[in-house]
């Protein structure tokens, strides 16, 4: 019983991106840069890119679509397909599915519900994603950017070592969450090893162009760059109903409505959306909203939704 | 920059009930019936009901689909949209939008919060929204009942007594969370007022098919199905994105995933599915599963959104 | 192997009295008067009274030691004692007696501790107290009130109606804790009944002198005014020690090092303290501080306990 | 107006010592040796000791009162009193002095109220009381260590390496509670560095003999062995109120009740108990209750305040 899915011919991405970048326009450099990463305080708020990328392969961008920005929480995504595409389903007995309830970094519902995170995007669920890739691969870092290099094919893709120092200088909350579930039991490295690897997947740096085209992975429903398989259709599913749910911190049902599209956000600026079956899209702003979210960046993004028709709702 | 939208036209709903009802008979009697609730725990498990209502008219139902039951939280979409229909946005300082991370009956997040529920959805919030229409409209349940009869065309819906005695009997979780909201002033009506009539339009009865005719009232964007518009389509996209979000007690993840549509539950065993442009699906089972939803009507949504290829993801 | 306990006769209570009146004068009026309880807001906050009552029958009082003012949670210490006496030790399955961390009114912990309150003192711990007193008797505000008409020798004491209508007018978060513990089944009246007679307990009209009168009953370890006991000493010593860890809000910490002897406190502005052995000590200023607590009361019986060297440290 | 306060001449304490022995004897091995710490867990159960010092230079054991156990959380008695003897009142900024309602370790608390944690006794309390006394003296563990040597005239105390290892192995909770703080700015050294004191502080291996004797410190209202003062009388009472409504973890309530002094207790199962003016008392036995205090300690604490008409109820 198949459907006509909408194609991506239907729509011209060009367009829609000079039509994105317009509205956009008077948002840049609105919000406030992240600043209790003091790396990323120092970024220049007055800048915004923007890139989809199409599973037929066409790229459209505009602005600074290839200026770097730490990827941060977008990260997430990837370390989860990456476990996903070698567990044998145990990493759901250790995280969550659910939307949380509270900012993404409180500890109260974690001790409430025994040190089982509630979903893998807050950052104690991130960190028992990471600290469950570096168990499977023997180093979680080096799996991600190796995956992300291989996505966006660029080579030379890595952490930034200033942005990384900068994380681990400030991540006492994450120490916090990261020692609470180690003693609940739920972590199966050492914590500062599980933490080291988080910070440097977090401190990766990546642009609108490469981060669209990672995110194809999903788009294109688990096929990579090359045409093999990482994930199941139904694991791609999968992180795109909790990207649905879960992807942009306390602020995800706000979201669902402005974009309606799964989303994933960064403190670093960045959003990556992804239409399934048809493209991906990332924006980028450094300037945030209270909860953690560009601004500049969820305008692009709504605006994209509504001009192409993607939107889910 | 318009897109062709997949029409119903292109589904052949026939066949797709009949494939669901197939995919779902396995699955009924399955799950254990609401007791908390005296009445709900005396309706036979073994029934199951399926409906399908098109934007353009048509109605596909299967089994019990002409089976009353009580509709319990899947009212709340509609006492919501009445309120927005109404409202000047006063609502949105009452209730936030957010997914609630908090099994649907919790105090503790309602007291961190200081009386502000987290959505409309889970109880202190719909509690909140049946308060602000009773403000509005002089009488909350009357209001309710006369939209449900208009979209279903049925001028006899109401609600149970016995069904409504027993909702009162067993209300004491939500008695303390409208006390809490009055002491923390965030309700205008007197308790008692507003928990009445919260309980009565939770037990209004009704069955899929007109269930399924009502929620085209969000597959229609808004327009009523005398073709007037109730509210706009922007807030009709709003609560298609909370639903999607926290329509599900606390298994909205889960649903996201599995069904990948905005979906409502009622512990009565109801669920109302809504493609937007397209069509509703309503399914009942009373067989609920731990956190609140039917078992049976969660497998028909999943058919149903995989066959129809209707799912958001 | 008895040791010669300090006697009552080696104190000169009447100078006692008259240094703790030159030492309150100056914090007369201080504080704020209860005001979330309207009937409260309406008291003269620049009056003050003090009493003392030995176990050998003398009474020393200073300042408006026979003006009447609301017992509110003084109270409980009775209605607890009440319990004691005719209890089999069921109470206890229903409350703990461990000190609260949280404002007395809070629903967090309630909710995490399954409906089972801390202590008899917070008010959902002084609810059941009274619900199950209520069980016992029939009609526990009677029991209240018959037990402090005989203690105290005036046979006219009663609940203000005023006062009872204010207390039930603003007694929604009280309403909340009550159908809590409902909800979890730890009520065995009707939450109306159950509150009605707790309210009414708290809306009772005292004055020094009668509360320090009163007081003896644990003074004398258990024994009535009229020579027979009411509870074992142990109980005496239970109640005590729960004043000690608890009596006095979310201050008891500061109270015991103030001053050093279980005490009782309510909004009504009254301050119970008990000298195992040797007397009672009653103080009442309208005026509170944040906690909620009498401030000249506080000053009162902290002068008291240093000057008389009854402090328990 | 000075009260002739019970002399210690009055108590026979070798024949209270007698009675204690013969009542705790049957208690001896009960309880659960703590096993959360590996090196706790090999202790031999079948151990109790038992002394009195008293402010007149005497000291009365019995059992096993010189053999070796780790001083554990009856050390943040000492840390308190060092930072009270050397601060100008900033300690009661960074910790309250409340009862805390929670398990010694719960991070919720300290969430809500903002990583101020309720009092001193608490883990959180005595990691910010170690990490304050850090920064005032240079070497926390040096301090404590050096005042109970002079205190207890064993210039050889010392902390067991192999403790000391066995706390820093299992230390993942209060790793998570001090990031906590940290990550609210209530710490002034580096979270390893305060913690490693803090596990050197509870890993001082006493016995009850020494334990006795550094308690005098309080019973003197804070005069050292040597005649000088350390505190004053006020922070010494301050002390021993804190004691008395949070000197046994979740479990001060019922230590009032039972034993009615002030009493310290230590998960190496030592307790340590104070009569202002009087003596100092302590106990060991290694076998604890479910909340953490020793069995036999607290039957023998509680036989002795009663023989000895020292308990303050």
């Amino acid at each position: 019983m198949p459907v006509p899915a909408p194609d991506t011919r239907d729509i011209d991405f060009a367009a829609v991106v000079d039509f994105v970048t317009a509205a956009t326009a008077p948002h840049i450099g609105a919000g406030k840069v992240a600043d209790y990463i003091p790396d990323l305080g120092r970024v220049d708020p007055n800048q915004f890119g923007f890139a989809v990328a199409t599973v037929d392969g066409a790229v459209h961008t505009a602005g600074d679509a290839d200026v770097r920005f730490a990827i941060e929480s977008i990260s997430k995504m990837f370390t989860l397909a990456l476990v996903l595409s070698r567990d044998d389903g145990s990493l759901w007995q250790r995280v969550h599915r659910e939307p949380s309830g509270e900012p993404f970094n409180s500890l109260i519902q974690l001790e409430i519900e025994q040190g089982i995170p509630r979903n893998p995007f807050i950052n104690p669920g991130a960190i028992v994603v990471t600290d469950h890739l570096h168990t499977l691969t023997g180093n979680a870092y080096d799996a991600v950017r190796t995956l992300l290099r291989d996505e966006t094919g660029n080579p030379d893709l890595h952490a930034d070592g200033v942005t990384h120092g900068s994380e681990a200088y400030s991540g006492d909350r994450n120490r916090a969450l990261a020692y609470l579930m180690a003693d609940f039991g739920n972590l199966r490295n050492p914590v500062p090893v599980a933490l080291d690897h988080y910070f440097r997947q977090c401190s990766i740096m990546i642009t609108c162009t490469e981060l669209a085209r990672a995110g194809l992975l999903l788009a294109r429903r688990g096929r990579r760059a090359d045409g093999t398989r990482l994930i199941s259709a139904d694991d791609a599913r999968r992180i795109t109903a909790i990207m649905t749910t879960c992807g942009t911190y306390d602020e995800a049902g706000e979201f669902a409505y402005r974009v309606g599209l799964p989303c994933k956000s960064g403190v670093g600026g960045g959003l990556l959306a992804v239409v399934p079956g048809r493209c991906a899209v990332a924006a980028w702003g450094p300037g945030l909203d209270p909860k953690g979210n560009s601004v500049a960046g969820a305008v692009a993004l709504e605006t994209f939704a509504a001009v192409s028709g993607c939107s889910l709702f």
